[in-house]
């Protein structure tokens, strides 16, 4: 077990209708001012924002509104969130939506007491000061952003999507109310879930170890998500599965699942790996969906570096899907383990393209020719090396990229 | 799902030799001046609060020094803490040892800022307004007092022993460093476990039906102490099984193995019902450390009343034994789920009792006519009836502690 901090102050308070609860409990974190940031409209259509208007008026938490924050969050709209809470002088920020209007929210509070350019910060060339309260009405349970100390904006003018890290930012709290997920499509919910899978993933393959107390946890949280999501697309108002994926998501990516699990104490578990690789995908094709994209490149990764350490997959496989390699006295001991390893894997792709995800990247209309360029930018933002569990060049992501057809 | 919140704002720092960064991460929190407060001298004696001084120093964190803290903290220690902390303005309590010298410093914490007498709050006469933050070096990994926001202190002149709870005096820090416990004796280390495994169960049996988010995490802590236990008990400085017992520990308590299983929203998950048997065992025999006390009531307990949601059980038995129904078409499937769930429960007695743990009330030397003075002094604290997972009066606490010979 590793050296870790783990650090997750966010107040999640969850269950039916809590969205209505929202008012009240910004007044009892102390928020009296916030801005109010949103999506695209979804809330709107939904009545989602109405609810939380009302019960900030009910609750006297006076706002401000900003909304329009798009998917993969721009740094325009940060600059135009900053420049609106300064002059309203706001105390706090309050996304009402996914991943990507929390974000948004945290770097304007971030951005906010900072006094140059929000970018600097993402550019490295400025660290985090102070930053405004942030709270959280999520709507979109995949990101985990409502309990995670990560927040990634795009730059369109320098066509860069850059992250950033810190524990200063994490919510300071979340209203979680699973029936607002009742609506969500099918195909959103699951790659959602993918998504959650895959930052437990991450986690777990992180070139350390078994850490049985924090391995068993992350195994467990992807025991109920699969148990979860043949339910939700049976049942999409099943109460107990929808809350399941939602508080799921949140354990998947607040630390909880990596404790002890990182080679550098200083730093989050894990390579990231399938993040890296999935990121060129939906950077070149903004038509996939990242958790749809780590659908197909996640067990591709798994494929190709399994062998680093068997026995790591081995547990996984034992305890996802219970499967042990077969003792035979005539085939020798490697044959089982690939046969118990690659089945569990098999096992994985399986429930995603049974829950409706994309099993290769021609399912995306991508073909072999769209590698080149996401090697470009993949040696641009992740180094000519990179990988935790094993190390990889550019020689064995286009293996991997291209194993994807 | 049941609605609940969760909210644990602890900072966990866990490391080897981390204890000598103790005040480092004070300052880096906030602390400049405390009240360090610890028992009755083993700190002393391994060189711990040397080092903790040491580091305090190092990091420019004024203290004040108050020693003798008893198991089973009593209120006068309290009350002469407070006036200490008063009198030299102190900015925050580090409490450096296991539950009760951490229990004390939270009681001092929120003390202080209480105009009248620190014992109104156990009593229930006044409420915690304001609380210093409290900062721990934990060196006894049992009652997770590091990560919970619960606190009990004993009344000697009232013949009481009182607990309260509240989210406000949740440790702002903790520093954990597994090689400080590598001196605990076997037994303590197994009591330890013991209360760990109860913190757990007493949630898992809430009277509430599976949560698998939330049971996968429990088990998942279970099984991981019952894999670390005879390791240590093997080789005392195995440091991963340590690191596992003391992380198993503080999230058996922080309320995460919890989340959804809460009959009521505003109160922690489950009826305590081991909790509160063993309580009464401890009281009149001071000489029975809680843990080993739960050791033999928890599993009579779980005889008593495992009927009442056999299926619950049944999801215990194989999470954490493995252990499953065996048809027969011979026999009525009664049967079958009686054999399960009482084998299950036998193999957790089992392992305790392999483990140095007592299995029945006599191994502490108590006979039935001990049991009389428990109960009159059970219905007083928990009332005619108590429990959440059966409702049991004063006739079935009495099979219990009589089962229990």
């Amino acid at each position: 077990m590793n050296d870790f901090t783990f650090y997750s102050p966010t107040k999640f308070v969850f269950g039916r209708g809590y969205v209505d609860r929202t008012g009240a409990e910004l007044k009892s974190c102390g928020f009296s001012k916030v801005l109010l940031a949103y999506g695209q409209g979804s809330v709107v259509r939904s009545g989602v924002l109405a609810r939380v208007r009302e019960s900030l008026e009910a609750a006297g938490v006076s706002y401000v509104e900003k909304g329009g924050v798009r998917p993969n969050p721009e740094v325009e709209w940060v600059r135009e969130a900053i420049a609106l809470a300064r002059a309203e002088q706001v105390d706090g920020v309050l996304a009402v939506g996914g991943g990507s209007v929390i974000d948004a929210a945290k770097a304007t509070a971030f951005g906010v007491p900072y006094d140059g350019d929000v970018w600097d910060i993402f550019d490295k060339r400025a660290a985090i000061g102070g930053c405004l309260p942030i709270a959280v009405v999520l709507t979109i349970p995949a990101a985990g952003s409502e309990g995670s100390g990560s927040c990634v904006i795009s730059n369109d003018a320098e066509n860069r999507k850059v992250g950033t890290s810190g524990d200063v930012f994490r919510p300071r709290l979340a209203v979680m109310d699973p029936e607002l997920t009742f609506t969500l499509p099918a195909y959103q919910t699951v790659a959602g879930v993918t998504d959650m899978i895959a930052h437990i993933c991450e986690r777990y393959f992180s070139g350390v170890g078994a850490v049985p107390v924090t391995d068993n946890i992350a195994t467990g949280l992807v025991n109920a998500l699969m148990e979860a999501t043949p339910r939700v697309l049976e049942n999409p108002e099943d109460y107990d599965a929808r809350a399941t994926i939602m508080w799921a998501g949140m354990l998947a990516h607040n630390d909880v699942a990596g404790c002890g699990r990182s080679l550098n104490p200083a730093t989050r578990a894990g390579g990231w790996e399938s993040h890296g690789l999935e990121h060129e995908v939906s950077a070149h094709h903004p038509e996939v969906t990242h958790g749809a994209g780590l659908a197909v490149v996640m067990p591709a990764w798994m494929r190709y570096v399994w062998r680093e350490d068997p026995q790591r997959f081995l547990d996984f496989a034992e305890a996802v899907f219970g499967i042990e390699p077969v003792d035979d006295e005539f085939a020798p001991r490697e044959e089982a383990v690939e046969d118990a390893v690659t089945t569990a894997i098999d096992e994985l792709q399986a429930f995603f393209r049974d829950s409706g995800m994309p099993a290769t990247l021609a399912d995306f209309g991508l073909t072999p020719d769209d590698v080149d360029p996401m090697l470009a930018t993949l040696e641009k933002n992740k180094g000519k090396t990179f990988g935790a569990f094993k190390t990889l060049d550019m020689d064995d992501a286009r293996a991997i990229y291209e194993s994807c057809f």
